[in-house]
Order: structure tokens, then sequence, then C-alpha cells
């Protein structure tokens, strides 16, 4: 069955982990599709990895089982889990890592995976990408019914999210998440600009008191409205008012870093 | 249908961009097969992804897409075309990051991408790869008729190409690429030598006024036949006149960079 | 024929040549499933190519073709080579970066690669990942028969293996891989652990001469047992035994690389 099937983890590229899953996937399945999400999460960083996912699930044919890797506790009592969304699947351990996106496509049924039948037949303590999430995967591409897994899970691990408190005229918020260009994503959303009273053409105060940056910034369309340079803020792709400079990189140039808390004023 | 698309950007391996118009693009033709030319142009390097693409667009085979998205004026006016050439379709922004490639080719018709049927029903300001790109990629891959996309365009923008001045036993250049091993890529073509006089067994002088580099290297057919740690000037697999160092880097050992002057004389 | 096609290089994933190889298969073979190994290897290091296809080749579907180029020797008289295995094919250098993985599939049959017909018709002296390693591998994977490449090879380089000693107590070793989480692996086999009289619960005492390191380690099952930041020791997945860091990086923290000795005591 040509179904598709994504990998994110934080494996990097130079090493022989994601091709080793990719083999047992296509032993298994050789009409699986694979597509590579990213496995250059910062090692170990959980929230990344979920955002990532949460950021790209959505845009994935009907059908389609996403595995992540990010699995600090491999080999520990940790669970591993496989989950049931309206549209996808989700394969990977139980820190967390899928619920950001499970949650937001709403899950049907959690099952773990604990049924030997449906992994490598030797299982090694420290590669269960390879040995647990890939074969597991690659069944449920080929139409494995979740439930012969293992056991229902109805208590998985959440992440803890960031909330922003928003006011007219004033938000109190954090940095969620910084992109390959430098911006600096707010955890206010789109639907908040109008308790805010957000629109084109204002002018914004931006504190950020862990690194003592304190400056205005102009809320436009697009980066290219800026001048060269100028930091600006916008509503981003995914919906978040976002703080980026045109052609350079706002997180580099403050110091910025995720979860960092940020304020921002309108200045009508 | 299986089509073959390519994608070429600078959003990097670590974020949400790429698998997000991967998932688009599989969304509407699900037999699309995506090859990633690269997503680690350095940002914004626009002359560096057309000199990428146009050294690797031509291996595939016909009716290939090939999609390039580094664009640093996106959400602003500046227009989005497609290019039908002699064998393939070339989609992206309209700031000459296509026409290296697409000249090379020879272009049938350029069209501006306007008609928002093929583009998803909401676009953001700021991820055009994709929001216009991929699904225009993946129609056009299904048989979509180019024309249909919006008006046609005779005027979109070109790079200034890098020209050199070759003459019997001198050459007045400049570095065009510098490559993953550090060699330094000069714009001196192979069918340009029988001019300069230069064979192999001679020597070159090489003065890089920049970088105060004035060495002398033997003209070589491969990097084997130097010695380990030797500079040496050869004819590489794109035709160019190619100053490098066996096991090593020319780039890095004399801080040589793509846009550098180089003169070059003959040594009989 | 969807036949699969690996790919192993140190090209890095910023330039032109990783894609015209996958274009110059899909020219050939359109049905080609191309999977990259990684192309993140160091440059030139062929030992450890070598390690990263043997530690992934077994995974993947009998009849994979396997291409690895790294090739300091392009364009000189080395051979290039292709490798029938009892279940895979590898086609290379003939440097010794096949033989590890071919050895222990065990090798039926070694051939030159010597006959143009199989390779693209100009072939340059820089790029017979191109020009050469690609259009073989499509051919083999059109069911070309290997004999037809070219003269039988009877004695392909081998690479040097690292050889471990061990007593009861006492094992000398050396770092023979370091991964992408630090981690480093020694020379020790798992089925070396009775000889050493290794068991759970044990500690090691662990010492790294050239860094003059010397220190003690509990032997766990999986990283997860180990306090966080304490180093430990474990048979990882590939079964060697190997020194770590529960969410650390060993090999950073104590300036450990591929290569160095390792002298491993077992403390009862």
């Amino acid at each position: 069955m040509r179904s598709i099937i994504t990998l994110l983890t934080d494996f990097g590229y130079e090493s022989y982990f994601v091709p080793s899953m990719k083999g047992v996937i296509l032993s298994l399945n050789p009409n699986a599709v694979i597509i590579d999400i990213t496995h250059a999460i910062p090692q170990f960083n959980v929230y990344k990895a979920a955002f990532t996912l949460w950021a790209s699930y959505k845009y994935f044919p009907r059908g389609t089982i996403h595995v992540v890797v990010v699995d600090p506790g491999v080999g520990t009592l940790r669970r591993a889990i496989a989950v049931k969304t309206r549209n996808y699947y989700f394969v990977g351990p139980d820190n967390g890592v899928l619920m950001m996106a499970a949650e937001d496509d709403g899950i049907v049924e959690i099952r773990a995976i604990e049924n030997r039948e449906f992994m490598r037949p030797v299982v090694s303590s420290t590669f269960h990408g390879r040995d647990v999430f890939a074969p597991v995967a690659a069944y449920l591409s080929l139409g494995l019914d979740i439930s012969l897994l293992g056991p229902r899970v109805t208590d998985p691990v959440r992440l803890q999210g960031i909330t922003s408190r928003v006011s007219r005229g004033f938000a109190n918020s954090a940095i969620v998440y910084i992109d390959h260009f430098g911006n600096a994503y707010t955890g206010i959303r789109e639907g908040e600009l109008k308790i805010l009273g957000l629109e084109y053409g204002d002018e914004l105060r931006v504190v950020i008191p862990r690194r003592n940056v304190d400056l205005r910034v102009r809320f436009l369309r697009s980066y290219g409205y800026a001048n060269e340079g100028e930091a600006l803020a916008l509503i981003n792709s995914e919906g978040f008012l976002e703080l980026s400079i045109n052609r350079g990189s706002f997180a580099q140039r403050f110091g910025v870093e995720e979860g960092d808390e940020v304020e921002i004023s309108v200045i009508k």
C-alpha cells in the first residue's frame, strides 16, 4: 500500500539511525513513501519536536502515519504509544511529544505498544526507533488495527503549554519557537489581535526582560515591507505574532531564546 | 501521475517549512515523487540558489518540475512565476533565481502565478512556499496547462552574471561558486582554455588581490594527482577552471569567498 | 522496477552533487526509490563511511543497491567496483569503503566497473558519483547482470579493522565510532562480555590514556537508568560496549575521538 510515513527525530543527518529505520519500514512495506519532517531537533528537546510536528502534520494526506523519536527515556519504563486521531496516526514515546498535534486533530484512541509481534524480533534497549516505532508504523501502513498493539491508554503524558495574558493594548507572553531565520514566535495568536486592539500600521513596544530588550517595532504584513535590517512584528504563516528582522535574525541580534518572557504594548 | 518535483530552498533542515510543502504536494498529488535539491542555501542567497539549480536541474527526467523558494521579498509585490522550458517546469519567485537554469534549457513561456484556484485557500504573507509554490507545482504535475496560472511575463528579473576576460596566457575572472569541499570555481570555462593556451602539465600563477594570494599551482586532471595538501587547478565536472587542494579546502586555507576577483597567468 | 537505491557520501547537504546523482538515477529508472543513508560523512573519512554502511545496510529489503561515494582518489587509477553479496549490491570506489558491509553479508562476486556503456556518455575526472556510480546503480536496479560491468576483482582494498584484546576482568580496545549524541562505541562486542566477566550491576574502570581519562562508570541497560549527567556503560543497539552520558555527550565532555585507545577493567 502506498501509505505515507513521516519521521521526526533528534538523530541528526550524519548517523546510521534514520536510514536503519527507513530500511526496516521498507522491508515490511516496500510501497511505503517515507518523508522526513526533520532529524535536526536539538537533542532531547521534546517541546521543539512537538511544535514542529504540530506545525506540519496537518498538511499531509489523510491516513499519514507520523513517527516521532525524541526519546531520552528509551529503554526505561516509559511507555511507547500509538495514537489514532480523526485523520492520522501518531507513533512515538509517551513523553508528550505527540500530544500537541494529536489533540489538535482530535484523539480517537491511544494504545500502548506492547505486542512484540509488531516489533523487530530482538528489541535493543537504546534504539526503539528502529526496533519498535519503525515496524509499528510499517504495520499500521499495511492496515493493522491499532487496538492490536496493546492496552488502551487514558492518561498520556502531556507537555505544559505556554499561556499568554492578552488585554486591551497589552500582552504578556513568551517566545514559543525560533525558526531557521531567527524569527521569534510569541505565544500571541492571530485571534487575540482584536482583544489586543492591534492593527496594521500600529507600533509595538517589545520588552524582553531577560535580555534587557526594549524596542519599538512596526506591525507589518511581511518582512519586505520593513527596511533591510529593521525589526518588525507580523502575523506569521502559523498564526503567531512574530518578531523578526527583514533579512536578518531577530533571535541572534537580541540573544533571544525559546521560553523567554516577552511583553507587548500597542502604541497608537 | 508519478511526476518528479524537486525542491530547492533556504529553509534549512531543522524547521517545519520543507515538510509542510511536501505534505501540501502529496495531498494534491499522492503519486508525486519529491526530491530535495538542497535546503541549505545560505539565507536569501539568490545567486547561490540559481547556480545550484543550474548545476543540477538538467540531470532530471524530462517533465520534472523544479521549485525554488529563496524569497526575501515574500508577501510584497514581487511576482511569483512559473516557467515552461524545453524540457522542464520551474516555479518560484521572480527574483532571478530560476533564470540561469531556465535560459540554459531554453524558455518556452513564463506566466505570473495569479490564479488563486491553484493556491491554498488561505495564502499567508510569509510562506508562499507552502501556500503558492507547492500547490502550483502539484497541479503542474497533474497536467495543469501553465497558461491557466496567470498572464504572460516578458520581463522576468535576471541576475547579473560574472564575466571573465580571457586572452592568450592571461585571464581575469572571479570565484563563482565554492563547493562543499572548499573548491573554488573560477568563471573560466573549459571552452576558453584554448584561448588561454592552457594545457595539462602547465603551471598557473593565481592571484586573488583581496586576500593577497599569489601562488603557483599545477594544472592537473584530478585531485589525486597532486600531493596531499598541494594546491592545484583542474577542469571540474561542471566545466569550470577550479582551484583546489588535494584532501584540503582551498577556500578555507586562503580565506576566499564567492565573488572574489582572481587573475590567472599561464607559465609554460 | 521499484528497486531501492541508497546513497552514502561525504558530499554534504548544501551542494548540487547529491541531487545530480538522483537525477541521473531517475532518468535511467524513473521507478527507483532513492534513500539517503547520509551525506554528512566527514570529508574523505572512508572508515566512518564504512562503519555507517555496515550499521545500516542490513535493514533494507533484499536486492537493495547501496552506493557509496567517499572517494578521495576520484579520477586517478583507483578502481571503481560493484559487489554482489548474498542479499545486496554495493557500488563505489575500491578503497575499502564497501568491504566491511559486503563481507558481513557474504561476497558472491566483485567486478571492476570498466564498461563505458553503463556510464554517462562523458565521464568527468572529479565526479564519478554522477558519471559512473549513479548510472551503474540505476542499470543494476533495472536488472543488469553485474558480470557485464567489467573483469572480476579478487584483491579488493580492505580497511584495517580495530582489534580488541579481551581477557577476564580486563580489555584493551579503541573507540570505533562516535555517534550523533556523543556516545563512544568501544570495539568490545556483546559476545565478549562473557570472557570479560561483565554483568549488569558491575562497575567499570575506564582509562583513555590520550586524554588522561580515568573514571568509574556503572554498566546499565539504557541511558535513562543513570542519573542525568552521569557517565555510564551499556551494550548498544549495534552490540558494542558503549560509553555515554545520560542526556549528555561523552565524547565532548572527555574530548574523546574515534581511534582513541581505551582500557576497561571490571570492578566486582
